[in-house]
Order: structure tokens, then C-alpha cells, then sequence
């Protein structure tokens, strides 16, 4: 039961309009911050803490060990839960999420950080060793699907029309799939662009729609290192954004034959890489 | 010396308009690897990989390392260095700072993480406790300055007008800091807005301005706890954003007493906390 969708936390605020000010009710996107433990076989780790806002919860934790290359697919997991342990603060309860293995020992976090990669483009990861980014082990993407334009540019307004909080706080990053003629599939939300990431995947794996050959992503910011490393890994052929990419995106991108796309705007965008997998109509270039 | 302003990238992409394409040769920003390394009585150890926009990364180890409590100032540190080690592949010797220390023991960092924070609100650390959100151990920030209303109207334009990358990528976060009479003190970009600040956190230690007790932040983007953390352990007193605050901006700010202001856009803002430290003109309330 994946419940707290509390996304959305009322403040008052003053609101300073040219010499005068005046108070008011707001509401702000709430951020909190989302244990995440792995049980197996008796014993009990944390993997991380991320800061995240509350909703999808058990989709995060999936989404991030997918990343990590502790889940493959659902078959790994026994159940998860929210955090039922009397000695937790009931006010942390539903911050702390547990997935238990069906596999009776814990997997060797260690060995897995060089099987794959630091986790936070925007920010710090103590992890280890600039070897990490080698990203070992991921094949390169399978040729296709291929994407009309007129898809492509129709994508944006799907996105903006199915988030639902950003227009009214204005403080979520959004990131959706679509299949290849233009099919909403999945939209998740977050304060921070790699949980929403986190969260699409975590459903696809729930789904036991991995790898996804055939969709499309689009992100409503920029494009980092670490969304094309997640998309990778999720076998993502297409990865589209409303703004720039970073050149180690890029970089990543090339290495992996993913089709990456940015300033997705109107009736324009450029393509990076992936140029095969976009289809002109007959008479364009 | 802090060498590598490669900040941008040239790539050869295609822009696609309407119905047709042509390639064209874009510049895109720049983001790398970057390891901190600390040195202290012949110990070595790597404390972070971030994934940064190289340029000021001397100021970016000191103020990440600042934020995480192993250095209060300047005199805390013996040299700041790019690794040298000939062990090292050519190309990762200007991704890698050696800071060394004056003392001769390496800081206990598992100690440290109970003293301070998680380091990523828009991803994921590994650190291993919601506890860590408590940060223990920073007193409440001392009253004003006092702002002008129409000093705060007038930043955004100083950041638009002092940041250099931005307009040519579209893809780099900016952070500045300035004197209550508006006066810019210093700005700097990175891919990742955590690390714009820890640059110019950085910037301060290294001048020997910190506590930055009359500092006013500005941020080109949104306010997420990190934000609100990294700017009390350096003692800022007001921070002012382009977007939105998150909850927990919001929760951190009132309660070590940070001015948090919100949608700075024209002659209009949003004040969260510390209204006192915010000037009308009179007759304005």
C-alpha cells in the first residue's frame, strides 16, 4: 500500500508586490526526506536517503535499486513496505521504506558501486572512484523504434497537461514515458528530477515492463550524466528534454546509442545524438 | 592553481525546425567528474565524486568539505592541489583536488555525517540516517541586515547580467552573493546548483570571509533543504530565489532563521521567513 501522497504542504507567506506586502495562504511542494533499507535473509541495511516528495514511495525505492543494480526485475522482491517498527518516530514511519529480497543474503552494495555509477548529477555521492562512471556491464541500446516528428512535438503538452502540481506550486520536476505514436504510458513528479526518473522505472519494473525498448522519455528540465545513466539501464532508446543537456550527457548518450534530444519546444529541438530514430516527413531532411 | 575553464563544448547536433533539419555546431555545457581527495599525516582518502561544470574546483572541494564540517577555515588547510600522482590517466589529472590538511590526522567523516547533513536534495547519498537531517550543532543566525525592497528587486537582473555561460547553453546553474546595498560580491555556475554555492562558499573560506553574516544569496533556480543547509553552516542570513521553495527550505529557514524569499521576479517576491529583515519604504507595510 504506497499511500502519503502529500505533495503539497500550505504555508503562510508574504506576498511583496511592488512597496506593499500582504498575507497570505500558500502551498508548497513538499519535500521530506525517503529512507530506503534492503532486508534479506534476517538482516537489515539502509542504502540511502534521499530527499524526495512523499507519493509513490515504494516506486522510488524499486526505481533507485533498479539503478543500482540490486533489482533486475519483480521477481527479486519478497514485498515492500512502509517502516512498521515501534521504535521509529511515527512521524518517520512513512519516510522509511522497506524492500525485502526474495534472496536470503544481502547483496554486496561494494561491488555493485563499480558495477555501476555515482547517483547524483546536481549534487555529491560519496562514492568512491571516477572508475564508477565506466557504467560497466550495460550493452548498447537495440536499434529503433522509430519516432515521427509530429510525435515529438506533441510531447511537451501531454506532459504539461498531466502534471498535476506543478501548476500550482510551480516547484516539481516532471518526467513521463510515452510509446512511440505518442501514448501517455506513465507521469511522475518530484522535487528532484532524478526521483522522478527513479519513480517512472521503479513502475516499469513493478510492471514487468523492463527493459523499455520502445519508449520514449521526456524530462521537463536538463539532461545530466545521471538521467541518460538511468535511462540506459533501463534500456530507454529515446530520451527528450525541454532544455539543454551536459556534454557527459551527451558523451553517454553516443556510447550507448541512445537518441538524445533537447530544447524540445514548439515545432523545434535539436538532436544530439540517436539522429536514425526520428522520422522526418517525406520531402524533410 | 585552479586551472580548466572548459566550461563549454562544442558538438556537431542536428536542429530540427518544422519539417526539416540541418546539422550545425552547438556549444553545450561542460560537466565532469570531480573527486576530493583528503591528505593529512601521509593518509589519503577519497571523500566525494561529484559531477561537476570544471572551473573554480579548488573553491568547489573547499566549500563542499566546509558543508560537511571538515573545514571551518582557511588556516585548516596545508595546500590545495590536482592530483599529480603519474599513476593517474592523463585525462582524470585535472578531475581529481587533493586537499591536504594542516592537521595530521584525517577527520573521522562517519562522525561527521552525524554533525551534518545528506548532501543531495534533488538525488541520492548514501549517507545512512534521517537523523543526519537534525543538524546538530549550528546555532540560530544573529538579527539583520536590513534589505531594501527595491536592492532585492534589483538581483536577478546583476546575476543575469554577471553570468557569462548561461546565454550561450542555456544549461548552467548560477549562484551570487552580495552586499546588502546590492553590491555583487562574487557569482559562479555549475551544472548542479549545489555546487554553484559550494563555489562561492568555497570563495568565501578561501578569502577569509566567512561567517557570511551579511550576505544576501541569490539562486537562479528553486530552494530545496540542501540550499538552506549548505547557507547556515556558512552563516547567511537572507536567501532569495528566481523559484520556489521546497517544505523542508521552508522548515530549515524558520528554524535557524533564515530570510527565505521565493519567485523574485520583477517588483514582486514571495517572503517565507524573517519578513523583519526585509525594508519597505515607508508608508509601505
Amino acid at each position: 500500500m504506497d499511500v502519503r501522497p502529500g505533495t503539497r504542504t500550505p504555508a503562510r507567506i508574504w506576498t511583496i508586490e511592488g512597496a506593499s506586502g500582504r498575507i497570505r495562504t500558500d502551498t508548497i511542494v513538499t519535500e521530506e526526506p525517503l529512507e530506503i533499507r534492503l532486508i534479506a535473509g534476517g538482516e537489515r541495511q539502509t542504502v540511502a536517503v534521499t530527499m524526495r516528495t512523499p507519493g509513490n514511495d515504494f516506486e522510488l525505492a524499486t526505481g533507485f535499486l533498479h539503478g543500482e543494480g540490486v533489482l533486475a526485475d519483480r521477481d527479486d522482491i519478497a514485498r515492500i513496505t512502509y517502516c512498521v517498527d515501534p521504535g521509529v518516530d511515527a512521524a518517520q514511519r512513512y519516510n522509511i521504506v522497506n524492500v525485502t529480497l526474495r534472496s536470503g543474503t544481502l547483496p554486496d552494495l561494494a561491488a555493485l558501486e563499480r558495477h555501476f555509477l555515482t547517483t547524483s548529477a546536481c549534487g555529491v555521492c560519496g562514492k568512491a572512484n571516477l572508475d564508477a562512471l565506466e557504467m560497466h556491464g550495460y550493452p548498447p541500446l537495440p536499434p529503433g523504434p522509430l519516432l515521427p516528428i509530429d510525435v515529438l512535438y506533441r510531447l511537451p503538452d501531454q506532459l504539461r497537461t498531466g502534471q498535476g502540481i506543478f501548476q500550482k506550486t510551480g516547484g516539481l520536476h516532471a518526467a513521463a514515458l510515452f510509446d512511440p505514436d505518442g501514448t501517455l504510458l506513465a507521469i511522475r513528479e518530484d522535487v528532484g528530477r532524478h526521483n522522478a526518473l527513479d519513480k517512472l522505472i521503479g513502475w516499469a519494473l513493478l510492471e514487468g515492463r523492463l527493459p523499455l525498448n520502445r519508449a520514449v522519455l521526456l524530462v521537463s528540465g536538463r539532461t545530466s550524466f545521471e538521467i541518460l545513466q538511468k535511462s540506459v539501464a533501463a534500456g530507454i532508446p529515446i530520451v527528450a528534454a525541454v532544455s539543454a543537456p551536459s556534454s557527459l550527457a551527451v558523451d553517454t548518450a553516443r556510447r550507448f546509442g541512445t537518441t538524445l534530444i533537447g530544447f524540445l519546444r514548439g515545432e523545434r529541438c535539436n538532436i544530439y545524438t540517436g539522429r536514425e530514430r526520428i522520422a522526418l516527413p517525406e520531402g524533410g531532411r
